[in-house]
């Protein structure tokens, strides 16, 4: 070992002994009579002291020739130091050095191996690996570990294995596209890459595995949006003999068990909400619920306050609806403005917001007061159960356009209002989703969640009359408004599962084709299953604070699905292609 | 949850509870009065008992319903059986049941889901969710379950970081073929999947992460003989600041660590050997030692005890060499024919077998008395340390091919002495392999490892005179005669790193094209380092006693790589190659 010790946990205790420590230089600071190292390791920094007027000389000739980042292992005496730092946990020690090996130069970084480095996010993915030196990467990386280390105590000692299932599947064109992969072997044949082990794990089921989990890679060739990529990772889970309560609880126990290991953090039994709830007063079918502010309808199909006073917006509009913003009734003229500007934003969609100010002074004050007077405002005000000192916010339109964009405009102000910390953790279920959601480009029903979930018993007699209506025994994760997993009970009955592919427009041929092997097994004895699957890469952002899954994956992907770092995807030789069978072959512009 | 407890639980403490298990029925007996039902699950197998004359008259119906594999939920009272068996743990009690439900019926198996199966290899992987079943299958994913648990549990606790590397990354054509995934967004552009993750874990060590591993599925798109798989799972592991003698003793520790808490058994430190010596006394670089009978020389370069008897055989071989097989001397005339069969046959590649029997009365019997006199097959005994009732078996000819065929023919002795039972484990270290081997066919040196392994400094002055004799450090983990694993030190060094390319012919612009990126990371400070892979699907079926890593790989492939239960690899649809600009050109017979 070219170490005796880490350069992270020499202490006072340590003080007299000899110790070798190796790892890369920080920094040197020359001040002439004494020299100074910081090395930095995994593990922490120690900083090495040299008297230039005691040292041996080439000792102090090779400190002055070292740059930053050079590899360095240092053999010497741990002494105590005379002003000690606070900042680091070995700030009591330094080491007098009898010996000092260089075990690698290095160029100059193309940036500062700092916290706050200068590097952009470009540069840092090209030299990935330099990145990963600083202490944010890799502390990421080392909760990353963790979370699996304590995903996978937790489901162990609940019984559940861990089984691998395969890499190389079968493409299925429902849902996303997939990866695939020419098969050499059977020309013209080709693998596909999984988007979830979805199939395995239900015949796992089949096969009597009863309670099965992994931690695994899925695919999706997708056009990447910001924070998606295209290999991403999952805690995928099966049970078998459950209902979806058992599922809930089991995986909230799950989630509870990590903030509680991995963070110290005791969170509260998870709370839930139906699916047409979250839609009803979130507008948003994850929505953020460490703050409240949700919707409150002025007018609806089943009621109108706003309607009759001359106001066309307001009567033109299937749903007038807004929000209260506690003390935000001090916004001035150009926030309101701003706000305004906000929802009219083509991706918010709103033609417009009204505002309604409840001042302190007990005055309401609208931008509608042409139309509204203070009695018909005070309508508001109870309605929204405002108390003076408060905001509302009305949009109105078409009813899932205007929810949307209030979502958009609840969570704007849940920002301004400093709602949403980030330290600070809501999680809850959304459940009872409905089974299908109608695709007006293709003009068909699709699979809210895929066809292998399971409508609700009690609403399976609207499945013919009212397909839209039915929902299924599925259920969504949500942590501070982003969705981690979701899951539902499966179909496990042959008829069943060909019923739901012929609502979602397969013919029989296809569906036998496809998943004919998942519908020939539901024939041998399967027993009742449901499961989920979560997010790792998501779920392990949001317990480091960050938006950005790609801040905790080793080597992630661009918005291209391009590694910047080793250059792939490349082109390949004709030998290989020959071998598969394949030709590239290059659209021309159109 | 359809379940109190399972099938596999319940014992006399808990007689008098009303329980409900759920299950599949494994057998119904019928014998008018009684009726019996073995109900299986996961974890057991439970009797539910019904007198036909006091139960209720739908459970009675229903039980004569049931059909092997039917799925049901059963609700009962447990109660002591009057005959207890001790062949199942639960099998001091059973279940009078009040409630029965079917779950699920089931069509006949194809197959019986028994320990002893009358279903085929093929049968078997078309319905492998049933084959999965079966307890012998079962058993072994729970091992591997077991064995990946506690891999990570030493790891871990060594400060090892498991880091995800990417799958979809770059070909490189030096070793195996890879399976390549074309790119929509980057028309033309390939990625490939890893072989391993080797310069993935390399460049962590340059990021600083110190200690890396990863239990990981690979991609080798070779032609799969026997017991290989497209797609394998590698504990893949790699350490900074380390010397060799670093990595054999934390990895033997981790199999000594595996083998004591999965299995019980306290393995011995692991011994080590040379290359070298492997191949002089063992003719093979992955001796199985859990039996001696090392090779003996009677003519090599350096000595000849056989030549100028007038055996033209011997005269003409640059090589005679033989076993000693302890305690065969009296092999039959007909036990010995088959032998010569055996080392004759074309994948053994011998021309003939010499056998001397040493008898228990002293004297000496060989298939050559013609040239040798029993005073010259006394230095043969002496010569073999032969005793008496020993068999010595003599091969000669060629160097290579004759030290082949003997390893062959001293496994297959090994078998017929019963020296290799499967529940003894025998774990060494193979070490000092060479850094090259010369490809006859290509004619060029290839990396006997990867061309990342590192040299060993005081060989490397040999490394432009005489290429063949440079021995790298490399080294090999063998249990029972089975490769499970590999590794190296690696080159560090750009200099060095870029040399290695050379001399395995590559041009600077293909090593640049290829593996530029690490070359340029080696620039800026890389830490001496190096690490190892074991392959866990083998390792995985070493422990479990079986010589197929099929039966511990839940969904495996066939032979021609097809999964034939899901029917993949399968054609695409036309649309899809379209989007990734490919077409399949299939080679028209030649």
């Amino acid at each position: 070992m070219l170490r005796s010790h880490t350069c992270g946990e020499l202490r006072v205790s340590n003080v007299g002994q000899i110790v070798t420590i190796s790892g890369w230089v920080q920094g040197v600071r020359d001040k002439g009579a004494l020299l100074w190292i910081d090395l930095r390791d995994r593990y922490g920094i120690t900083q090495i002291t040299i008297e230039t007027e005691n040292a041996d000389k080439d000792i102090v000739d090779c400190v002055r020739s070292l740059g930053r980042e050079f590899v360095i292992s240092v053999t010497g005496k741990v002494a105590e130091r005379y002003s000690k730092s606070d900042k680091i946990p070995t700030g009591d020690i330094e080491i007098s050095p009898v010996k000092i090996e260089v075990l690698n130069t290095a160029i100059t970084p193309p940036f500062t191996i700092e916290d706050d480095t200068d590097g952009g996010d470009d540069i840092r993915m090209k030299y990935r690996y330099l990145d990963l030196r600083r202490n944010t990467v890799r502390k990421n990386l080392e909760l990353r570990h963790r979370m699996a280390i304590e995903t996978r105590n937790y489901l162990d000692k609940l019984n559940f294995l861990e089984v691998e299932t395969p890499v190389l599947i079968k493409s299925t064109p429902e849902g996303a596209r997939d990866f695939v992969v020419p098969s050499r072997m059977n020309p013209g044949e080709f693998y596909a890459l999984p988007q979830s082990p979805q199939t395995f794990k239900q015949l796992l089921m089949i096969g009597g595995f009863d309670r099965y989990y992994q931690i695994v890679k899925c695919f999706r060739d997708e056009d990447l949006r910001a924070d998606r990529q295209p290999e991403f990772t999952q805690i995928d889970c099966e049970m078998a003999f459950v209902e979806q309560e058992d599922i809930l609880n089991t995986f909230e126990g799950l989630v509870r068990h990590l903030f509680k290991s991995v963070k110290g953090i005791d969170i509260p039994t998870l709370t839930r909400m139906t699916y047409a709830d979250a839609m009803k007063f979130y507008g948003n079918d994850k929505p953020d619920i460490r703050f409240e502010m949700k919707f409150t309808e002025l007018k609806s199909n089943f009621l109108d306050l706003v309607g009759g006073k001359g106001f066309p917006v307001f009567d033109n509009a299937p749903l007038v609806v807004g929000i209260c913003a506690k003390g935000a009734a001090e916004y001035t003229r150009k926030q309101l403005d701003e706000l305004t500007e906000y929802v009219k934003r083509p991706q918010i969609g709103a033609s417009g917001l009204v505002y309604a100010r409840y001042n302190t002074d007990g005055t309401i004050k609208s931008s509608v007061d042409k139309f509204y007077n203070e009695e018909e405002l005070k309508k508001w005000v109870i309605t929204f159960n405002a108390q003076p000192g408060d905001l509302i916010l009305v949009l109105a339109g078409e009813e899932n356009k205007t929810r949307k964009a209030l979502s958009e405009l609840r969570l704007e102000m849940g920002n301004r209002l400093g709602l949403r910390d980030k330290n600070k953790f809501a999680c809850h279920w959304v459940v009872d989703f409905p089974l299908l959601e109608f695709n007006e480009e293709l003009n068909r029903w699709h699979a809210m969640h895929h066809p292998f979930t399971s409508p609700k018993p009690e609403d399976m007699a609207l499945i013919d009359s009212n397909p839209g209506s039915v929902r299924a025994n599925a259920y969504d994760m949500v942590i501070n408004g982003v969705e981690v997993g979701g899951g539902s009970i499966r179909i496990f009955n042959k008829q069943l599962q060909a019923r739901m592919f012929d609502l979602l427009g397969f013919t029989k041929e296809e569906a036998q084709a496809q998943f004919g092997f998942l519908m020939n097994a539901f024939e041998f004895g399967a027993p009742p299953h449901g499961g989920l699957a979560l997010g790792f890469d998501r779920l392990c952002s949001l317990f480091g604070g960050s938006e950005s899954i790609r801040d905790f994956i080793a080597f992630p992907k661009n918005n291209s699905g391009r590694d910047v770092m080793i250059d792939s995807p490349s082109q390949i030789a004709q030998a290989q292609l020959d071998e598969l069978a394949i030709k590239v072959e290059l659209q021309t512009t159109k």
